[in-house]
């Protein structure tokens, strides 16, 4: 369990050190519906102590028809869901990054090898409107790395598959020395030798905006903004990835589940991965999203008490010189 | 025009300064679906100068099936949209401040007095789920307002539609005196004072997280997150309002709209509300929304051209004993 404090944990209240791996177990209280939904009226209100709902809606006619405003459009937000050949994701229009993307691997997958990223190149996404895509330019000389959120080497099975990867909706900006090509490297690789022990591992990556406290004792949210000519691309300030490896290839077999939360910041290469694994419920409070809603508590394994949580490091050179073999 | 320099504002290229008018009245070229769409393949891309679209799809069956991962729930993100008795409001989960509410007024809503503030309370909002819910003791004591997204005095017309104001999920962590309960008051009520003109006025409300630069020269958001025991709700840099004045009670009448932006901060009474007014296209780029997709740009008015764009200063404790009488 991560040993650094994330503001945003100690809102789980149960969920904080010990009672860490409860929280992973527990299922969420809330179900969430999939899509957007306008309840005709609002459920009634249990806040405050002694607080009274709202009185009900008057019974004569309405003087205002506020649902007048879709004539001119639905505000939004729209996340741009996309389905690619080997991955799903969601885009942030606002941060002009992906509020998560979904991938799976197998061995079978991981074996087939036809994709080269000599291939591929970066591209804009043309699915998204052009007022809140992200652009090429808006990385270039900003400083850190396009960083793909689902892995181009987890795409080898195909070169349509690994081209699609470099689709700009599935990057971040991320710190390039240190962690992009170092220790984020190793925890993708961590994650596809995951295959060698469970016949199926689905992996869910993603940017978070983090708080701190600061000098004057209060939390801020605090992060970069580039691009060119004006800032357009937000510098998360930590990733997530959510893993799901299933034991069984099957709709009621064991799921042994890790969340974990990296800093976009160097990591040195002796840290554990294990003191980044986090309670799920942190990364939900965290992005706002619910992963595993519907996943019986009963049907749950904690990932780093399954397999050994650990990377294994290989310096950046030796894993170039090994992937362009491939 | 505002003469801040937003940093947004400079991405809108062309709408910018003296072109701020031609950006309102040109239409968007982009298209926004109405709800997440999941297209199955991606369009051609067109991005960088000679950039080639990904290769095509593997024709063989696929050794992955990345949308398996939903059996465990769909992550979101959920905008909670919520329809009220006399506004509509979409929520977000991640920093527990709405995405928009949107209300209606009317020279006759306004005229009708039977609900009063005095009966109303601050509720959380039992509909958001508890880990993504703004609390009354994340306000407690936090330095800012309970800031009213839909003013509490719009809906007059109804007790309970003047309740449903005071869900927390309407609110914003404001500046208190010299904003919330100046200023920014000051602008609603000229928004109430376009009834008198217009037989029909459509408000949309909404934070804003914009960056600025510093010393470094870079670009940064940043903004305090409020909460007990841990930090909970942002606190935003900006608040804009989208106001549609509809000339006619018809689907085809002038519409004069205007874009606001005003920062979360004392604003002296002596300034002009026409220094706020912004191009509708920079708060679609800084909220990632979109406000009038689909209305005609032969029906488009800009509203500080068509009436005077100020606001008249009441102090504050003037205010409270008009509102009290009421």
């Amino acid at each position: 369990m991560s040993k650094v404090t994330f503001a945003i944990v100690a809102g789980a209240g149960a969920a904080v050190g010990a009672a860490a791996t409860a929280a992973l177990f527990n299922k969420s209280s809330s179900s969430s519906p999939e899509g957007p939904r306008v309840p005709s009226s609002p459920s009634p209100a249990a806040a405050a102590p002694g607080a009274k709902p709202p009185s009900k809606p008057p019974s004569g006619p309405s003087p205002v028809n506020p649902s007048g405003l879709f004539d001119y459009g639905f505000p939004g937000p729209t996340s741009d869901l996309a389905s690619r050949t080997s991955f799903i994701s969601s885009y942030d229009r606002r941060t002009r990054n992906p509020h998560w993307v979904a991938e799976h691997i197998t061995p079978q997958s991981l074996s087939l090898k036809s994709g080269d990223r000599k291939n591929s190149q970066f591209l804009e996404d043309p699915s998204i409107p052009e007022k809140f895509r992200a652009k090429l330019k808006d990385y270039f000389r900003s400083g850190y790395d396009r960083g793909h959120q689902v892995p181009a080497a987890d795409c080898k099975w195909s070169q349509s598959a690994m081209d699609e990867t470099f689709y700009l909706s599935n990057m971040c900006p991320q710190v390039g020395e240190g962690f992009n090509r170092d220790y984020w490297a190793h925890f993708e690789d961590f994650c596809r030798r995951l295959t060698s022990k469970y016949p199926s591992v689905r992996v869910v990556t993603g940017p978070l905006y983090l708080p701190r406290k600061e000098e004057d004792g209060k939390w801020y949210v605090k992060y970069e903004v580039v691009g060119s000519p004006a800032p357009n691309v937000a510098v998360p300030t930590h990733f997530y990835k959510v893993i799901f490896a299933e034991e069984k290839d099957s709709k009621d077999g064991p799921v042994a589940v890790g969340a974990f939360v990296l800093p976009n910041a160097v990591i040195s290469n002796s840290k554990p991965l294990q003191e980044f694994e986090v309670p799920l419920e942190m990364v939900e409070r965290a992005s706002g999203l619910e992963f595993a809603d519907k996943l019986d508590v009963r049907r749950r394994k904690r990932l780093c008490a399954e397999t050994s949580c650990s990377v294994i490091v290989k310096e950046y050179a030796q894993r170039q010189k090994a992937f362009e073999k491939k």
